[in-house]
């Protein structure tokens, strides 16, 4: 692990996350955890910590060991170093923990707008879709921008058989087939359990380029295995210091100490606030980079945390929404309600210190009062003045938050970022005592879709929802 | 108004709500509306229509009459072609209401990747941007890409001076002044109010063309005017008929019967919903194309009912959260938490009958179960059967839905959902007893950015907000 630890641009790229506006002596008591509580809960929070220690040590969450996976990373590197140099398009097919991942690198690591910059703009890197979706319009709107003789497929799918991606697949499959002949398999990697399900048994079968999502990393923590690295390293991210910071994170997210530890300090401060209320959480980066890892939390945080069953067999609704906001854009859209609605929310801020560019705002020379004022500065410094501004009109409405405070938006912070967003996911599950790793809740929606789609096996289901669908209807 | 009405594609384009799920008889007593809690409320609700009515025939509500500016529309269609002519790539400079309407229609009625076709495929239309963040690294990501002999800037703030707005357009003045010299008045067109504020002013005095945002359309409610219709224009979007839409919805939206006005219905049953706890209100539309019409909901609802106080001046925090959320893609992130979570949220999904385009998925010829179902199929066919099992599922777990059908996607349907949510809006923000056209919950906010900005007049505000960040933090 020494080759991806401490080179000189590692000084000063420590995340770091200010709580003050969680506290009851900002946000007042009903509103923000006070010292008495935080000592008293230190304990059950240590134990929630060892427990995962424990599944650790057994090898039950090999997400947490992902950092220290180096021959995989660099077999990611070769091969991504090979396609991005044989295509000119990558397009990655997978749907949750499959794709969300790779669409928080992406937005965050690369250009804004790289897909439609011109190759040498791009260092030669392929362009990067991520179909998450099975909405034909978007399908056939993709199919008509890429040239498949150009293109490498990565479809994505722990199980290896998830509706939407086979579904993805069998077309993708076919179009390949009928444009390249024999070579399509050399358009298409699997990305899939290292020996179960059906995408494995066809890779094998096809002779796919294939790579392992380790048995115990789920979909929604699977970012820093093959899943995210290989579609990152592809288009040009330095995939070995987003590893770097991850185990950086893992570093300061492992001690006891809830005033050294941030997963730990806000796992327990976020389960002291959902006991009296606060129900909802809003992620809210002030970056456009940065939003689509709200959207990455947000899987994280429902599906870990959203359960009917709590470990002990208690049934009872528990989970905390999450909220992906954005600022400032949100601002003019959520703040009004955040300010003033019902006091159901807690808010995680992520505040960047030097963004990548910096841009003037010029003096207009016009006299004009609401000109005037920007001219000299620059948005650099109006972004961060309304992320200061909103963060301390919610404290005086008495609204708690946090903020994430990365030094820069680069690899090693993003890493930092995410792993410490696991590991929190992970000890709050504990301190609600339910199971983060599964989701149980999803599976009457896919036999009713089996059903629905004629699939044998489930014809007696099927019989039941068209007697459904066939009652009267309400319709306006 | 006769011109806009009744061609043969009208027929069958109603958009129809399904509220059959929302409904005790579907979701049990706590969970769903009963027909006596309907009757109870059908009077209140009608007056609620009443007082709406009232406000439009005084003028108070201009948004309402938005369809029928048919001398607006023809101008800004003559424009629009002239400049779609005149121009490569056309930016939208605004946030929020003058930015959320805009992205919305976009989505909606573009291919889905309209910007990265080559102008034939999008029919000589330019590229359309739309910058509603001041995030640097996006706003000089964009300044890569574009060539400003090429570029026309529609700058769109209602008050005339938008913090955020006004910073972009000092920055594109004056990169416009460098490029273009005196020909840079000619790439910025501004929408703002008709004779108010800064904007107008520095229209006036440098020459650019203006459209009017009428004084009593909020920029949440101003979609249908210039500020959502000039950049759909541009692009090639047929307004007439998204008006024609919303002139449809305007019929069936004044009826006092909840059976034949969804917007009354729905208003009435999401406000008793609410007082038994749904605070969440998750619009899920299954398509791609109409998520971003989640997102300009999720402003129309979060700022409109987020009140402390009610129109008789009690104080009480009031408001339904808005969730964006996005079928099937969310089925793999959120859906675990809307089954078994809290049951605190009601789902509006919107389904589509037709898709433009049709997708089959072959026959794998392979014998893996998980891909033979599917064969034969479409994913037309699969992401509705994905739909109707999730809204199944949902009303077996006692979470309350309804579904907005369109027949298809364009501008007709699309005019009639904007316009009916509108509405809904209004009515529940009546039955709610606040003011769902004001937002004084963001003064707070923009008085301290002004502070931290050094904006004169504010320096007393800038000395306690000083002090305040001078105070020890907390940070791990």
């Amino acid at each position: 692990m020494a080759r991806y630890e401490s080179p000189a641009w590692q000084m000063g790229q420590r995340v770091r996350l200010d709580v003050t506006n969680l506290m009851a002596t900002a946000v007042g008591p009903d509103n923000g955890v006070d010292e008495a509580e935080l000592e008293r809960i230190g304990p059950r929070a240590a134990q929630a910590l060892e427990r995962l220690g424990d599944l650790r040590a057994r090898g039950q969450v090999e997400w947490m060991d992902l950092p220290y996976q180096h021959e995989t990373v660099e077999r990611i590197i070769t091969t991504a170093d090979r396609l991005a140099s044989a295509c000119d398009t990558f397009v990655v097919l997978g749907i949750g923990g499959s794709a969300l991942g790779t669409i928080a690198l992406r937005t965050a690591l690369l250009h804004p707008f790289h897909n439609q910059l011109r190759p040498d703009q791009r260092n030669g890197r392929p362009r990067l879709y991520v179909l998450d979706n099975i909405d034909p319009d978007l399908i056939a709107g993709l199919l008509d921008l890429i040239d498949p003789q150009r293109t490498i497929f990565n479809v994505v799918t722990k199980s290896g058989s998830t509706g939407e991606t086979m579904a993805q697949l069998a077309v993708v499959r076919e179009r390949l087939k009928t444009a390249l002949g024999a070579r399509a398999a050399e358009h298409i990697i699997a990305t899939t359990d290292p020996t179960q399900g059906d995408l494995r048994r066809l890779a094998e079968r096809e002779g796919y380029q294939t790579f392992d999502i380790p048995p115990t990393v789920g979909g929604r923590f699977s970012v820093l295995s093959p899943v995210g690295l290989l579609p990152a390293a592809v288009v040009g991210i330095d995939v070995r210091e987003l590893l770097a910071g991850a185990a950086e994170a893992d570093r300061y997210c492992r001690g006891r100490d809830l005033e050294a530890n941030p997963a730990l300090f806000l796992a327990a401060a976020l389960f002291l606030l959902y006991q009296r209320g606060k129900t909802i959480t809003v992620m809210m980066p002030y970056s456009q980079r940065l939003r689509d890892i709200a959207d990455w939390f947000r899987q994280l945080w429902a599906e870990s945390l959203g359960k009917i069953r709590r470990v002990d067999g208690r049934v009872e609704h528990v989970g905390m929404t999450p909220i992906k906001a954005l600022g400032v854009t949100d601002q003019h859209s959520q703040v009004q309600l955040y300010m003033e609605g019902p006091a159901d929310k807690v808010f995680l801020f992520v505040a960047v210190d030097r963004y990548d560019r910096t841009v003037e705002i010029p003096s207009s020379g016009t006299g004009l009062s609401s000109l005037d004022y920007l001219g000299g500065h620059t948005l650099n410094e109006l972004i961060n003045a309304e992320r200061i501004a909103t963060t301390l009109a919610l404290a005086e409405h008495h609204r708690p938050s946090c903020t994430f405070e990365l030094p820069e938006v680069r690899p090693f912070t993003v890493g930092q970022l995410l792993y410490t967003l696991e590991v929190q996911t992970a000890l709050i599950g504990d301190l609600l005592e339910i199971n983060p790793f599964d989701q149980p809740g999803v599976e009457a929606g896919k036999i009713a879709t089996y059903a629905l789609m004629g699939r044998s096996g489930y014809e007696e289901q099927a019989r039941v929802i068209r007697a459904k669908l066939g009652q009267a209807r309400r319709v306006i």
